[in-house]
């Protein structure tokens, strides 16, 4: 079932207590060099350092009283084994983390620290599902699927939201793409509260499967990993497919040396910590001039889970 | 002269529109490791990366018609610098900015891309009051001082004025001292919005000139330079030693490997740059947990001007 901006609207009311609302960010200088004036939404100072926590928080909250009791279940290496196992904690939920054992300490750390029970697993999807089925059989925890999930969706719409109320004569939102979940609440949201507003993604040239997937009219899965935005190497999933190909506007590809050159200018011009699936929308839009020239465009800076060398 | 509130009152309306009004972050785990909430103001992602901008622009907007074609002078390498050339670009008005040659080229492009003229000089104070001299001599252009001169005491009180019209029931506000406008404005700002507040400065062990000056009663000058808060080498001057000795609640004392943890605490968990001389701060609550517990802490991150290796 695809959410409506109703269950948007509810979701927000739900985890408003529980999420920062983040600053919208703008540079003088930063739209000197791209032409046009920009907003970030800086979801990078959101709790768990993404807009992940709002999907999370969202699906914790809709939990019936025996799931609570069972815990929930993610594999992810990423921002929304941070984000579940924050939301989780928040609300007395035990969470079970399945991480691969090859995963940077840094992720690890942060997940322990926000007090969820890991599970190590070799590298690959298979051992990721096998042990991720053992939670579940052993302990009945209910699975909360990073992006193709209803809640999931409903609280990530909450993100463009925000923008949309905070700025109502934007041009352009332009947000990364990885599974869909960002993208599709940003559609939904936008289907109510600007509907003038284009919509565009963003996809790393050699993980463009949303971009593919446009085309062929099917859901194409990617051929590499081969990109430094590891936040985004996953393929769409049924739902977010459904609502992205019914209402979004378009997609930019961008290659790595693109994405690195925009997280620096931003970290170096804006203050802020960016992780490169971040990027991807600032180098999307400095690529891209004469799409954006003179327009009003919000970007979504989903996350800022980096190490940084001082 | 030394501003009172309503000066602080006027410069804030004079500059609102040529600066951002910087968003005050929190975070559950910062808090959870000082054991007390704190209210981080982020002058790192002002205009220019520094609250500079703020008495800048107003030394800029009270100018006379007559001072306004000589243009400015400032002799400094640091957030001043910028700052200035900024706020004198955007008025129309010509900037001298006297550098030491040896300062770093990541600075000099700044000033330079921000349209201030740059005269090299050597770097010690001697040369660079004599460069700054010349051009007055020449131009008849006006010094703006970084911090001992009435409409930047006035303009840096704007920076305080904001946090505790934010959030009126502060128990602590805790900033920085260098030369001492940035405190010398919030003690202003504080004895009319929330007396009851008490302000903390903080000062690398190193660089203790203003600790002493409180202790002797007269404005020490500081016997090395040995730190990394670049932004905190200054002494007092006359005019801010005057509102300092007569107002502040006390000062702190933080180590550079101190700063250097809170540093790399505040970029990691808050995903937002800052430069050690705002780390400062941070660094003195976690020094200091039994001062600050279960307070509500207002600290102000100063700025955000250093390189950062990805």
């Amino acid at each position: 079932m695809i959410p409506s901006f109703s269950d948007i609207e509810i979701a927000h009311n739900k985890i408003k207590n529980q999420i920062h609302k983040t600053p919208i960010l703008t540079s003088t200088i930063i739209n000197e060099i791209c032409g046009c004036v920009l907003y970030f939404k800086c979801e990078n100072l959101q709790k768990t350092g993404s807009f992940k926590i709002r999907g999370a928080t969202n699906s914790i909250l809709n939990l019936s009283e025996e799931d609570r009791h069972r815990g929930v279940v993610a594999h992810s290496s990423g921002n929304h084994a941070q984000a579940l196992a924050y939301a989780a904690k928040q609300n007395n939920v035990k969470a079970y983390i399945v991480m691969p054992n090859n995963a940077p300490k840094v992720k690890i750390n942060a997940v322990k620290d926000y007090g969820a029970e890991i599970i190590f697993c070799e590298p690959n999807i298979n051992a990721r599902e096998e042990e991720t089925n053992k939670i579940i059989e052993k302990y009945g925890s209910k699975i909360i699927h990073p992006f193709n999930y209803f809640d999931t969706i409903a609280g990530q719409g909450t993100c463009a939201k925000e923008v949309f109320e905070e700025f109502n004569d934007l041009d352009f939102l332009v947000t990364p793409i990885g599974g869909g979940g960002l993208m599709s609440g940003s559609l939904i949201s936008r289907n109510t509260l600007n509907p003038k507003c284009k919509v565009f993604g963003v996809e790393p040239e050699e993980v463009d499967d949303a971009y593919r997937s446009l085309n062929s009219g099917r859901i194409e899965i990617n051929l590499t990993t081969n990109t430094i935005c590891d936040g985004l190497l996953t393929n769409l999933g049924e739902l977010t497919f459904e609502i992205i190909k019914n209402n979004i506007d378009g997609i930019l590809l961008v290659n790595d040396f693109e994405v690195r050159k925009a997280q620096t200018l931003i970290i170096q011009r804006m203050k802020i910590v960016v992780e490169p699936s971040s990027a991807t929308v600032f180098a999307a839009v400095i690529k891209n001039k004469e799409i954006f020239k003179n327009k009003k465009v919000g970007l979504i800076i989903t996350g800022g889970n980096i190490d940084i060398n001082l």
